[in-house]
């Protein structure tokens, strides 16, 4: 079976760019092992942790990481027969063999009310994350007042509207206009466009909550997430997804201390990865499952078309082009 | 009754001077209310925690807030009669008037074995504090390797013996090699001098944590702290107890971002106010006094005398001069 893979061809010097991916076909054998199946990839999700791990969880030479939806093809396993979708962890590939595993979702285990490409979104590692930061890592309350960094993206579209379910006042920031519109339109209570007010971070943190905030789901790092720290209640309980501020950057990250407001207004901030909670997955899932059913959870995606897109659509992703989750469709 | 207080003239500018202060006296009428008593200082704590306040818990013109031992000399309390001694809330003062509100501690609760002013120290906020962090925080486990920036400190030395007494390794920083002798004298599995390595903090935290760091005892904060979260194990849990780093800074502090070794190690870090802790004192005393009388515990002290001198010993104790707990005694 022909088919392409994109590598990472050198690692990257700061931001990606294009020259640092390259498309490469390859040969896979046909021929199955018991419990195997060979796929075509339908759409392929690009995702900040795909940055994070370079280096470590791949390197040059190596298939990019990241999750795919794809269509079985030819199977010797009984549970993902030919035709079933799934999504896979199989990186950013058109095509290929792959195993149990590697599977870490089945379409037909989501409503048919939403696309297929959720599972690489809302019921997938963004969904997932989302839930997992807000109900098991934050425990956030009814009447809380709740801020997403990055609120308009994959995960925070999703902890927005988790946050609404359980009673919460919902708040963030984000990095354009279309993107504060599109948040109000999924029900934040109040958003700002922190780039039109970063010499006045802290008046639009009070205008956006005047009672001060309870919890932070942290997508951002850095500075930013310096200052809300000052502006967090007692006992104030912080999510630390990710650091997306300080991806890119080449040299060590400088910020104001966090340590003053951790220790005067007692806060917890816990660091978490998605792959600790495996066993919280079903939990996550019947609830995602259960809210989308009674039409309080939508999915919200940006796609690109073309497997020679994804490098673009990941570039576009990390510079904040995508309103909701980034999925490249093949 | 003729007494001298210790106010604060202006508000400190940076590093507290000698001049920022001011002996006043005061007269205090001797006659009682139900539940008063009057009282003489025998000993006057100085802690970090008072520069940090400074501007909130107290302003110009107020006394300076602190702990002291006193010795009750007239009483109109039942449980707190002539001759009994206390520590007491009363800020820096060499007597005054008093209720049972303004008591931390009763010095018959501790054993005949340590010295009076240990209930400023082991059996005061700082060994309250020590117990807080290890034991409810960061619920230190046998086996693990433990760390304490501010080892021969007040709080660190406390929390050093508590390490031990629950099969840690216990390592540490300090900021002279008279400090790191004496920590090793007092059973740390391995300290260093940071002044001395600061230009290979790296190698000095590999060197006495092999293994890496389970548990963080943060009295410090800033850029050591940043670098000591990069060298924690999966789930480490932090202490964040202070930032005497940043205490006498006039501009924001920056330090090299926290966010990128809380999200990849999954650490939580939690912020500790004693206050919160009033309900576990009981708790923590028994287990102190238990240890004390078992002769795992010991109390260690740097004495200044004398009650003008109060201002320096604050200042000599934030520059780091004591080794063990600073008092005054008068």
């Amino acid at each position: 079976m022909k088919c392409k893979k994109i590598i990472l061809k050198q690692m990257y010097n700061g931001f990606p760019k294009k020259s640092d991916f390259e498309i490469v076909d390859e040969d896979v054998a046909e021929d199955l092992q018991n419990g195997e199946f060979l796929y075509e990839s339908l759409a392929i999700s690009v995702d900040p942790y795909i940055r994070a791990y370079a280096g470590a969880a791949y390197k040059p030479g190596d298939t990019v990481i990241g999750t795919a939806l794809v269509r079985v093809t030819k199977s010797k396993n009984e549970q993902f027969q030919k035709g079933k979708l799934l999504v896979l962890h199989c990186g950013w590939r058109n095509g290929g063999k792959a195993k149990e595993s590697d599977v870490l979702f089945v379409r037909d285990d989501m409503p048919a009310s939403v696309p297929e490409s959720a599972g690489l979104g809302l019921y997938g590692i963004a969904g997932l994350t989302a839930w997992v930061g807000w109900i098991l890592v934050c425990k956030i309350k009814e009447g809380e007042t709740i801020f997403i960094s990055g609120a308009a993206g994959a995960v925070g579209n999703v902890a927005a509207q988790i946050g609404k379910i359980k009673g919460c006042t919902v708040v963030g920031s984000c990095g354009t206009d279309e993107k504060v519109k599109f948040c109000k339109n999924i029900g934040y209570d109040a958003v700002f466009n922190y780039k039109k007010e970063s010499e006045s971070l802290d008046a639009a943190i009070k205008r956006v909550a005047p009672k001060g905030i309870d919890c932070y789901f942290d997508n951002v790092g850095g500075s930013f997430s310096s200052t809300i720290l000052r502006h967090m209640n007692a006992g104030g309980r912080v999510g630390v997804c990710g650091s997306i501020s300080a991806y890119n950057e080449t040299t060590p990250v400088l910020a104001p201390i966090v340590q003053f407001p951790i220790v005067t207004s007692e806060l917890m901030l816990k660091g978490f990865l998605l792959r600790s909670y495996v066993s919280n997955y079903k939990e996550a899932y019947e609830d995602l499952k259960k809210w989308t059913i009674e039409g309080k959870m939508k999915c919200h995606e940006k796609v690109t078309k073309g497997f020679e897109n994804v490098p673009d659509a990941f570039i576009d992703m990390l510079r904040g082009g995508n309103v909701g989750k980034a999925v490249v469709r093949l």
